[in-house]
C-alpha cells in the first residue's frame, strides 16, 4: 500500500464514518423533522449501486467500504421513517 | 464507456446529488438544530481528501464528481453554521 492508497483509504474512512454523528444525534433526540428523508434515501440508493458496481468490477475496497456505508445509511433511513411517525 | 462504467456514473450522480434536497429543505425552513454539523463537517473534509486523491492519481472522474460534491457540501456546512446562529 503506497502513500496515495493511504490517502484514498483515509478519505473513504472519513466519508463512511461521517453519518455516525447524525445517527447518534437522531438516536438521542428522536427528532428528525428537519432532516431530508429524500437526501438519505437517494444517498442510500446510490451507495447500493456502488456496491453493485464493486461486485461487477470485483473491486473489493469499493465493495467493503460501500457495504459499511450502506449498512450505516440504512440505519439512518430507518430512523428517519420510524421517528417521523412518532413526532 | 461500457455498461459497468455507466452503473458507476449513475451511482456517482445519485450520491453527489443526494445532498441537494437537504440544502433546499434548510434554505426553505432556516432550521438546522436536528442536523449534525459534525456529520457534514467530516463528510466535506473526506470529500476534499478524495479530490486530493484524484489529483495525485490524475483520475479526472474522481476529481470532477468529488469537486461537485465538495461544492454542494460546503454550501450545506455554511448553512448549518449560519442558521445555527440565527436560531
Amino acid at each position: 500500500m503506497n502513500f496515495i492508497d493511504i490517502i484514498g483509504l483515509f478519505a473513504g474512512i472519513c466519508v463512511t464514518a461521517s453519518v455516525i454523528p447524525q445517527i447518534v444525534k437522531v438516536w438521542r433526540t428522536k427528532k428528525v423533522k428537519q432532516i431530508s428523508l429524500l437526501t438519505f434515501g437517494i444517498l442510500t440508493f446510490g451507495i447500493a449501486i456502488w456496491v453493485v458496481y464493486g461486485i461487477l468490477k470485483k473491486d473489493f475496497p469499493i465493495i467493503i467500504t460501500n457495504s459499511i456505508s450502506l449498512f450505516l445509511n440504512l440505519i439512518m433511513v430507518y430512523f428517519l421513517i420510524y421517528y417521523e411517525k412518532e413526532e
